[in-house]
């Protein structure tokens, strides 16, 4: 970690005037699962977003998308259990309708109240046990590990942290909680991602932030946003910290950024440790390309092999795997010129088999964490990316899921 | 099957003139499972291929796409067990010779041999093997069936057709084998396809005929010619039946397009239905879209969906997954418009829940051969694509096939 900023206690309640409630309503089952969570702030905060791009995106997205516009936000509202999402007009009000019950039990204005959904599609929301939810939730401030874990679905664990560092001299808190996905595919995660700080920031500087540090984490497990119907990621920063305001040219923004990159890092490498039946982390580093965006294009190729992606479940070398995947990324690729190591272990050269010891191979791939190092040695693009191995785990949480 | 033509036996050896043989050489294991045969004409041929469009193409494919250039060619030499991919320039020189043992054995120019390879990447070809197994190959007319079980991987079962009809009032033959796939998915398969006929053609419309086909057939179960580190799809026509060469205006073109369809169609589907692993074929029939490519897009975004190959496999009717699969493809989409049937149950309407009978549902999802229909409303582009499930079966194939 950086000499800037240590983790503390309470991830998304850490920071100064934020607090969190949640309560079981029944969405989920029988009502003994927390499926409900509000996190609020005490004061207005300014607010930025990113959400999926895809073209049937939920209801709560497009409620979220509308209020975000002009940067204000104050609390949100999540339910898991239910997408609200393919539910046209009556999903929409029923967005609508969780903000508002949400508004009056905080007494808030209901354009600074968000929402979100996750779980399955095609369903409306039971928005009667909604209602009743809302009332009895009550909020305080040790409660974001109660938020953290009742926005899950499939999830196995909570990801959740919180950082506090110096800005101006002043003591500042940034919390972040995610709720996991599917395996690590496109279309397959609804990823929600929930960040707040006592920080002042101002909203153009923190929009420009947020979407960067998105590109570089959460999309790099590939869940990219454009490809689930629900996905959310809001920075909520209420500025009880007493800061002066962060933009681009504050002195000290780089130090916000740096925590703020380093939270989103940890939450989106943990949700691909915890993809549906995953047994293995994959980290998988490319250098040497001509672009980023080439890097990208072939780093993700790799975690998105499900040979690949088998290959590492079964703890073999295969990286002929590997190399098809790379040829068919997309990006720019000279045959005899790439390098790919598998921990410390240099398995081709030059486009093809290296010398190496393939009990040392093994051994890199034993672990719950491996590694994969490509070197394209065709320019300065470089990037890394995460995911999962793919198991009979997998198969068995998706293959009875709606019923 | 049109009135225009009947199936006979034989496949790519039913047309005049073709011969196969086969021999077990030891790339695959101790020598007792065929993986070395020869398909090959008695006179040459005019031919026409498509291949991969992956940045690490094979060997094999390389020289291909080198000696098609002229559209000639008289023989093909397949090894199965390896797939001659991340091999250098010794791979190359494998490749050659190979072409070079052939042209011996049969007394042809070299350059009229072409080769293919398929199995693992990484590892060199066991030439001097495949030199004493080209030795020990007889090739004989009645050996296309030989011929499309020596260059199976994973298949359970070979694939072959062959069909006969008339032009100009000559009986002409056109025959077909296919190596599949692993999984339906892209990067995962390596596909080779040869077809044989002997009607005469003229090259250039040949060429563009068999990539047009390759589009609608091959292309459409997601095992697409740019994916994959080996994929060929390669038509000889040795003109024996002695009909005029057929070309864009000839009046019986359309036979000719109509039978070549038929096969490929037929073949790309039985490799979607003999997935690694797979318990189910999938069609997805898109219609409504803007365009056809949009329907491309959609189609493809569908049996491309871990998850709803999931549902598949569990005979769960989640149309939830497809409607995010929809969402996630970039095909022009209205959430207000589209419906999706499972069989003959509308499930989805206006984009949200249709009122349906949820046995009736589950029955259509039970069979083994699942169909999916879309109507987006938008447009008039339209397509069709093939795909399978998703099971532990696959898991199981791909976990430690390096060993």
């Amino acid at each position: 970690m950086s000499e800037l900023f240590h983790e503390i206690e309470n991830c998304v309640t850490a920071p100064q005037g934020f607090r969190a409630g949640i309560t079981a309503c029944g969405i989920k089952s029988d009502g003994a699962i927390p499926d409900l969570a509000i996190l609020a702030s005490d004061v207005p905060c300014v607010a930025a977003g990113t959400f999926t791009t895809s073209r049937t995106r939920a209801a709560p997205v497009l409620v979220c998308q509308e209020r975000l516009k002009n940067g204000k936000a104050q609390a949100v509202i999540v339910n898991s259990g239910n997408a609200n999402c393919a539910t046209g007009e009556i999903g929409l009000l029923n967005a609508y309708r969780m903000t508002e019950y949400t508004a009056t039990l905080l007494d808030l204005e209901n354009e600074l109240v968000l929402c979100s959904s996750t779980g399955i599609i095609g369903r409306q929301l039971p928005i009667e046990k909604i209602e009743t939810g809302v009332k009895q939730i009550k909020l305080r401030n040790d409660q974001g590990n109660a938020f953290s874990e009742a926005i899950l679905t499939t999830d196995t664990r909570p990801k959740r942290m919180a950082l506090e560092f110096q800005i101006e001299g002043k003591t500042v808190r940034l919390g972040g909680v995610t709720k996991g996905a599917g395996m690590i595919y496109p279309n397959m995660a609804t990823m929600l991602c929930y960040l707040t700080t006592d920080a002042a920031i101002e909203h153009e500087w923190m929009q420009t932030e947020v979407r960067a540090a998105v590109e570089d984490t959460f999309n790099m497990i590939a869940m990219d946003g454009d490809m689930s119907t629900n996905d959310t990621c809001i920075l909520f920063a209420n500025g009880l910290a007493g800061n002066t305001p962060i933009h681009a040219q504050h002195p000290e923004a780089d130090t916000f950024r740096k925590a703020l990159r380093y939270i989103m890092e940890y939450l989106a490498r943990e949700m691909a440790r915890d993809g549906e039946g995953a047994t293995k982390l994959m980290t998988v580093h490319v250098q040497g390309a001509r672009n980023k965006d080439d890097a990208v294009l072939a780093a993700r190729s790799i975690t998105l092999s499900p040979l690949w992606q088998c290959a590492l479940a079964g703890g073999d070398p295969n990286w002929g795997r590997i190399v098809a995947a790379l040829g068919a990324s997309g990006c720019e690729l000279n045959q005899n010129t790439f390098d790919i190591a598998i921990g410390d272990v240099l398995v081709t050269t030059q486009g093809m088999a290296a010398q190496y010891d393939q009990q040392a191979a093994r051994a890199a791939m034993a672990g719950k964490d491996v590694t994969i190092s490509i070197d394209l040695h065709l320019g300065e693009g470089r990037t890394t990316a995460w995911g999962c191995d793919l198991t009979h785990g997998y198969i068995d949480e998706n293959t009875l899921y709606s019923r």
